[in-house]
């Protein structure tokens, strides 16, 4: 018998498919190994070499006695070349008979992971995957200083499949003039949990999965990896601070280097369980710039990309799930994050 | 410079990107055309003569002299061999510690819209594309009366990339024991511009389209074929009546063949205009066995899948769209209906 299950925030409804339940090796992907991928490539705008290629850099991390835009960096921050949104100008709300509209202001950025073309999260040196981190945090907190901003997002896509079109390891970020509805109907959901019980329902949450075991992959000193209880998707994995806190810029750096290793496991975890498949994760904080202090609790969101959202899901706004997040949790935990793909000998 | 344009209804944002504008051509995808398949597929559950292949049909238009489950029809509804629902069974409502759930109760059905392999609604012959309505109408009306079910989604997904798992020409039909979300969130918009305005926001969004004229690809008598302001996706179009009518299913006959006739027209320019993309419609009707009448008026939805949702979209359910629907409806309003994709010659 199939299981709807309601996420306790949001009140959205998940199909758990428990007939069509699938094992990580019947979904059929693309390999979208990047270890398997030159070291460098001569035409890639984010190697090593090829400053020139981009926007002007907004960040980098880099040796101190090199100049910005050329070689020396380990991780380089840049405008997307082809922006979503406009940093220059203004919002200029307008109307247009019934209809709203307002000029795409916001920004958008590319954090390139790291200078080397043939490396992954699963596969990036622990303190070159924690510099990640660190470049995320800095990028956000520059970037909410500008009073315009109301939500900033990071998010990183993996493999075509999953809306990457550039190889290169690199994340993204993109700020946004309004705070999303989806990101607005998670707020709701933790104030009215809140009104109700006068407490955090993510920390209640974590609670729960700690008790209950079953969807927990793994936890650190200041960590917790599982599978909600109403997955969208196949191998949707959540990794939460068990500390409340609205938001992620405010961890410091030794929270975020627990952080990051957390982070690391995870995904060479998934790496391994779903042979490199393709996926998305996005960084779920709460906005800025507000009158008062949203209710959230931030955290890492991962979606393989296993199955197609078809006309159903387009529909309803329901998704159907093929593998309970019990099954799936099973799987990570008895995946070797040792042996997650490597990158080949560089071969110049 | 993009701009961010709010859908009236629902209040979602999306970005127009017009900077990295697309015109049809530059979409890359799956040659999915339906058209370059063989009339008919020893091994196709859907392909006549192999009625044994799926569950006992549940309705077929078929000559009287036929038996059920065996050839003869020429519209054939089937229980889907793999629900995503079960039909038979209670709710059972329960809770497991802050989380809910219920059993996984509702229909989920396959309506074969002909009994040849390689034709699309862009290829039916139009009598018996206008079946295919009626079949939409007869099982809508009968599962309608099943007081455990609350919506039912009309749907087809075209292409192995929109999520078809089979080739055979074929939509499908979920009754779910709930009012999902992303519908609700419609009803309660056109019931907040109705508290307002004393009028419904669709009637108004047609007069609107109809006025300004540059969404609009064409109407006929009763049916208005646009691509809407705040368009999430490239090419996405919707076909409305002009008329106020919140159930798809209370249409009389007559009514519904002047929407066959719409609607197969923009399946052909979408044919034409995209080189037979893969999409998704979904057929946008009020709820049942509500306590009160909604405020709604039907409409359908179509989705070519022409690009990816990524971590953005994930992360902010904010729809980044590089095509506007101005341009959009121009390439429509320029495909010509006759060109679209015809049946190879049949080969036995």
């Amino acid at each position: 018998m199939p299981e709807l299950r309601k996420d306790p925030v949001t009140k959205e409804w998940v199909i758990i498919a428990t007939e069509r339940s699938r094992r990580p090796n019947d979904f059929r992907h693309a390999d979208e190994s990047a270890e398997d991928r030159p070291e460098f490539v001569d035409n890639c705008p984010f190697c090593p070499g090829n400053e020139a290629m981009t926007p002007p850099e907004v960040m980098a991390y880099r040796s101190e006695q090199t100049e910005p835009d050329t070689e020396g960096w380990w991780i380089r921050v840049v405008p997307n070349k082809f922006p979503a949104l406009s940093v220059e100008g203004e919002l200029n709300r307008q109307g247009f008979g019934m209809y709203d509209m307002m000029n795409g202001i916001g920004a958008h950025e590319v954090i390139v992971e790291t200078p080397k073309h043939n490396v992954s999260p699963a596969s990036l040196a622990p303190n070159q995957f924690k510099e990640v981190i660190w470049a995320y945090r800095d990028r956000f907190i520059d970037l909410s200083h500008d009073k315009r901003f109301k939500y900033i997002l990071i998010f990183r896509n993996h493999g075509k499949v999953a809306g990457a079109s550039l190889e290169h390891p690199h994340s993204q970020l993109v700020a946004l003039p309004m705070v999303p509805m989806d990101v607005q109907l998670k707020i709701d959901g933790a104030a009215r949990y809140y009104d109700h019980r006068e407490r955090c329902v993510y920390c209640d949450m974590i609670r729960q999965e700690e008790t209950y075991g079953k969807r927990v992959v793994f936890s650190n000193e200041h960590f917790v990896v599982f599978t909600p209880f109403a997955s969208k998707f196949p191998f949707e994995t959540w990794v939460m601070p068990r500390h409340h806190a609205a938001h992620f810029a405010q961890e410091t750096h030794e929270m975020l280097n627990t952080f990051a290793e957390a982070f690391q496991e995870i995904m060479q975890r998934l790496n391994v369980a779903l042979s490199g498949a393709p996926y998305n994760y996005m960084l779920h904080t709460a906005p800025v710039n507000t009158d008062r202090e949203p209710m959230f609790h931030w955290h890492l969101v991962i979606v393989p990309r296993l199955t197609i959202a078809a006309g159903f899901e387009m529909g309803t706004g329901i998704y159907i799930n093929v593998t309970s997040p019990e099954d799936a949790a099973e799987h990570l935990r008895n995946a070797d994050p040792t042996q997650a793909a490597k990158p080949a000998m560089a071969v110049h």
